[in-house]
């Protein structure tokens, strides 16, 4: 057997597995929460008139147009703002900063997957703080349960479920939790409320966006964190010189500052919510309340692995997680109009 | 004073030092080594024909058409390649797989001073392997100083030295070395050969290549690394989900077919490197033989902090590095004709 050079805790990794890319035709894709809307014409606009000669040129290292902007909109300073390849480039920075063997993760079940292996990565244990059956509410004895971490991950809208966690619970888990809480707030542009409030009030909360879900833009990577000033200035240490591209600043700037545009592809977006809300419910299935551009929702027999594999063989992509509290759930991106009536249409053809 | 959350190893790093980016009138940039010429004219249509909607849906995750194009060239499998989001991507995950506390890593002195940070976020030590001086060779015994090291690294040509270290030498060292050694070919479309065959000749052995530099296209933060498909494999497992964005991977597939302007304006470069090095040497300056597209170079006098105090006060930006092999020095990239005209030109002014 070859040598091994790789640490312990990557050698023991399972490998990564990519998101399902299927080449089909007229695919309805619902499975990976983009948006049904095109991104902000300013970002055409933008692209079209670079010049293209510039990209020889390193970009801003600190993405500071960005972080201005982002400062301003939430009144906070340039300091309090940290710009990322996506969220998941904010999030390895996190774990890197905050997860160690002796320095614990705590998460939400279900939830975002991908936090428990950032805290493998770190060789770093990983305490599952289980939400209530159905209701996906917060466990009631969650900072009893966390309380040896120094990182706790809250995804609020939280995904796969779509909960919107009550912000008075939130804030008491931030005023007494002893470690980092980050509140991953990707999907909180389409929800009633967010915790923007927390990074500003808790020197140990950090509040992360991302652009790819409200803003449209899963392709350019984007995403940002607002926190104390110190948290920031730790998390640059470990941020790569050059982590952000010219056209992601450039494309990021001109989506950000187009506000009418987010707001009109939300505001469309739970209106599909809304739609499919309430035509899953008259067909008995079980819906949680979703704050987020997706649903969680179980089919009357409770057979989510089956849900899935009907819809793909009709072309429509939705998400399907095997477990205890998820199996019986499939989760389901909004789409436009005409792929939410596909949807429902094809649901009926396969429980009625 | 407030309690702090990070890791003692961040704690201690000193903070992120973005480069200069100075903003000055008639500014000559000779201070990071970006290509005077802009990238292949493809990247511009790319761009205008890219439809900016499509944004709103995540990159392909792997890559695999830039993958596939680069597998193509050096005539291995898509499974010997990794894209990074710049080769600052691939170095954080080359340092998280293969440094830790118990697995210390090798570097030469002078290179890229990087690496000695990125070590320092994982807990492993560094050992410095300090070139010979004014050639700036290989030490003799750098096998027996790199023993006890899990990881070397070696750039070739070096940064900001330029040397370009025996192919035999690097070769023996692959065959030797207890370990993974990471070729950093930043520079190599400037030099006479490489040592790309070593990825597929050795299973310990990594070659990384960026578009920052001979595709001119640091803006767009791209770089890849060929190696046996084991070494990938587990480099994937640490990679970002989505780590290179949309128009990254457009931009970089044009410019890569492009192997025509890849090679005129390497040659140009070439040529201007042979422009400065003739004239530094007239002027009694030490030059250091370069294969790469700078020059490190020793004024009359020795001092390099004096030269670039000079330089910039003429608004030229060169780069020094303090330091008991470098501080005689300063380090400076190969510009356009009009560019390096115009240093020499001030170099006449200040030492003759």
């Amino acid at each position: 057997m070859k040598k091994s050079y790789f640490r312990p805790e990557i050698d023991t990794m399972a490998g990564y597995v990519p998101g399902e890319q299927p080449v089909m035709e007229n695919l309805i894709k619902l499975n990976t929460n983009e948006n049904p809307y095109p991104p902000s014409p300013k970002v055409e606009e933008a692209l079209r008139s670079f010049p293209a000669g510039m990209l020889r040129r390193y970009p801003d290292p600190m993405a500071n147009h960005l972080r201005d902007a982002v400062a301003g909109r939430f009144g906070v300073a340039r300091d309090n703002v940290i710009i990322g390849n996506g969220s998941d480039d904010l999030l390895t920075m996190i774990f890197r900063a905050f997860t160690a063997p002796d320095k614990p993760m705590a998460m939400l079940y279900p939830s975002y997957s991908l936090y428990a292996e950032l805290a493998a990565m770190q060789g770093a244990s990983v305490v599952r703080l289980a939400l209530q059956k159905k209701s996906f509410a917060l466990p009631e004895n969650l900072l009893e349960q966390a309380k040896a971490c120094n990182l706790l991950m809250l995804t609020r809208p939280n995904a796969p479920t779509g909960t919107l966690f009550p912000r008075a619970a939130v804030e008491e888990i931030c005023a007494k939790f002893d470690g980092v809480v980050v509140i991953d707030e990707a999907y909180a542009d389409f929800a009633p409320d967010n915790c923007m409030e927390f990074a500003k009030k808790f020197s140990n909360v950090i509040v992360m966006r991302t652009f790819s879900k409200s803003f449209s833009l899963a392709g350019i990577r984007l995403g940002y964190a607002v926190a104390d000033a110190d948290l920031i200035a730790g998390l640059m240490k470990l941020k790569d010189s050059y982590n952000v591209d010219r056209l992601a600043q450039l494309v990021g700037e001109a989506a950000f500052a187009d506000v009418e545009t987010l707001q009109t592809h939300c505001r469309m977006v739970c209106a599909g919510r809304a739609f499919l809300t309430e035509n899953l419910q008259k067909m008995n299935f079980y819906v949680a309340e979703s704050a987020a551009n997706f649903l969680f929702a179980a089919p009357p027999d409770g057979d989510g692995k089956r849900c899935f594999e009907e819809l793909r063989r009709r072309a429509v992509i939705v998400r399907y997680f095997p477990g205890e509290m998820t199996g019986n759930f499939v989760r389901i991106t909004v789409g436009n109009d005409a792929e939410n009536q596909k949807l429902i249409q094809f649901l009926h053809e396969i429980y009625d």
